[in-house]
């Protein structure tokens, strides 16, 4: 009652599937032939593969930087999207402002994000934050080790504790985000450093949940621990309630006692 | 170590005095009789008037919309300033973008900001938060009464519980905030309605603190506990350990272990 | 892995019906007349009425200091209740000291339990909060309007935006509580007072709801927007993954990595 | 107005020193010949003369299981405590309930209290959190980095990123607590475990600060960088406003309007 409807959404229920969208920026896959041996589907294939097999009936999309008009992330798509996943590194700068600030919105009227790794600076995560989201960094296939913090969060159920990564590109504190309203998980590298890798927060009406683990030089997103974590973090960010936008009222004096 | 240095800025030490900056936009004095009554100095010389009092040895400046250059924000003046105050309400959209990013910036470096009843709305505050900020309101001269909810927090040392201002604008929820680091004040309204409304965040290095009260059609910057809660809050909020802005690094393995 | 199971708990699943024991202590119905007439069924018959018709498939039992054995709350009886409600005021002190460690160690293992009204005073409340759990009070018939904080916490799912109680005993801040995970609704009286309402705590793997409306002496728990937040609540405070208490762990080196 | 006055408490102010009370279960040094050589004078001993050092003019005492009456934690003595420091390990059940709960009211009375290391187990920890506080451990001499999470937090203050000690028990998660107020450090450990390794909590008017960091066996508290951060952790548990027990109130309607 206090805010505006957005237009067409209409939420998944219990009867209708969850609707996904997976972006990612696509130019890794293109440009760097090891990344694209790991991921012939791109990394949003992986990942995409991933939440089919671990949500049965799902709808599962994806998009990328190239995708047609906006990059795949029309308002159209949106509309019919409960949560969507953020991959990008290198063309942050390439995305639209127009598209950014519809994807803002959406979040902020319900719709679930989940950001991914070098996602940490995409235009979308530090906008939401507010921060400059800047962190310590080392590409060196250091071992990481995500340690479940919250054992009774919902994104955190049936996670190895901890979930071992192999090889991994070190994210180490300190990270500069707004203090999470959830922290999930803390990840340690061979090389000592530590990190919050999953953390929650709301903005608006809408869930957010950064989760680090996921460079393009490793096969993380093939990872079946973390592909459980995608899959808990999706069904945990599906808005419960229809979306909208947080709007301003003016209510009449005792408008609420009648 | 992990963080750029910012140019001249030199932190206020126990021997050095904290330096303020009271911002208004100081419009409504201009165009307004009745608040040009109620605020000859402005709301900005009222509020200045009150940390000069209870703050000794304060150094306390104002600037409005139309001070020279930049709004009287430039960056000499914020080398220069522990804690900004900031009220605006029907000019936001007239402060410049790149004096907005400046005091983001300055914020994310250490400077405390605190952020005062219409504010909610301005440029700095909606990009600290990422999200609307929206609330309700009703401009009906109720009484509000502000209830301490954490009495040990240094901002509501020594304040009346409740604090009560016999008349003001209402501002109700939902406000649309994330969720505040730290719940400091609760108000409840004559016409029943309740808000946030003393809320801190940690935002970068900087300490941020919104605090609702504070109408232009009130006196509520001449109320001695609203005062007390201002001087409080820039004792709270200046640096204590030097101003930087966080920044990525990439230090080699092993780095800290020599 | 790093806990200890306890012994016969079987959790609810999507196939098995949520298991719910409500518990009042049951004397206001016995010596109060007025009581008993709001109330034929003892105030633990009306929540449970609620329950079971908001939360179809439900096992909904209740049970009261004199029920039996260890005031109905056995081992074999929690063993089997996913969550606990508890509403008590003047029996606090006839409540067995071992079946309120029973309780204590169920809620670390994973049990739910929400806390009603003047169970703010209760053994098991006191003892999760490590607070007094003090708060102002006054019982005057004021109308309460309990306001939505968190309008995506399931918990507020389809709530009314306030709710509005007619008639209600006053309890006001300073509630002595923890800082609470979640701030999901915040009051205001007729009087002016304002409280924390509507909190969340984790301890241990459990989730407990503190919701303060529900006084003896006005018909509460027929209000139909509160028992929609009870059924919410139950829904929310299910353990999603089974119930263990957590334990001491000795690993050896390296043991995550074979 | 909303509470009781503790007895004979006076708080410090700027013109009166703090006044700290070490407290030391003091068993390891008497049957321990290698815990005696590091620590000649006691772990309380070092605590102490670390805490001189850095806070000039402070009033530093300490007191161990067998000191005098109450072990040495008198009425007298805590109404003259503004910080009590807490180690216990092997001795956690013979310190008497009677000076538990006199130390749980003066904490939630407003006096500060930092718990170290094995204090996770003590009966005053435990009763404040509510929660098992059970841990992973270690004790194989490994390296322990104490990463600063929240560098404006004046815990941090002027603290090395990480403090690096050659040789510690490793304490790993998951640590069954309530969610901190305030995650001030994290520390990794040569092994690969984390642990949260600084955290404070509200509880009443009382600043609670558990620090892992400091077992029996190893030198740890004559660490330069972990004196410093209880020595920033004790200016920052001082009580700011003197102490009362929070208390149940029963105004009369109107009583703040008058």
């Amino acid at each position: 009652m206090s805010a505006e409807h957005t237009g067409g959404h209409v939420p998944a229920t219990e009867e209708t599937p969850i609707r996904v969208m997976v972006w990612n920026e696509g130019v890794h896959e293109k440009v760097d032939a090891h990344v694209a041996a790991l991921y012939p589907d791109g990394m949003h294939g992986a990942i995409a593969e991933g939440l089919r097999g671990l949500i049965p009936g799902a709808e599962v999309r994806t998009a990328t930087l190239d995708t047609d008009e906006d990059h795949g992330l029309t308002d159209e798509v949106l509309d019919a999207t409960d949560v969507l996943l953020w991959w990008g590194h290198v063309a942050h700068e390439r995305v639209s402002d127009v598209v950014v600030e519809r994807i803002k919105r959406r979040v902020l009227s319900g719709m679930g994000l989940l950001v991914l790794h070098s996602g940490h600076f995409s235009k979308i995560f530090i906008e939401l934050m507010g921060t400059t989201c800047s962190l310590a960094w080392r590409n060196d296939g250091e071992q990481e080790r995500v340690w479940t913090i919250d054992p009774a969060h919902p994104i955190a159920h049936g996670v190895q504790h901890p979930i071992v990564i192999d090889q991994q590109e070190m994210y180490g504190e300190r990270f500069d985000i707004p203090t999470p309203d959830e922290l999930v998980f803390i990840s340690s590298f061979s090389g000592g450093e530590v990190f919050r890798s999953g953390v929650t927060f709301r903005r608006g009406h809408g869930k957010v949940f950064y989760f680090s683990p996921g460079d393009q030089d490793y096969p993380v997103f093939h990872h079946p621990e973390i592909r459980r974590v995608l899959a808990n973090a999706v069904r945990w960010a599906v808005p419960a309630d229809g979306t909208r936008l947080p709007g301003v009222t003016n209510p009449a004096r005792g408008w609420f006692d009648r």
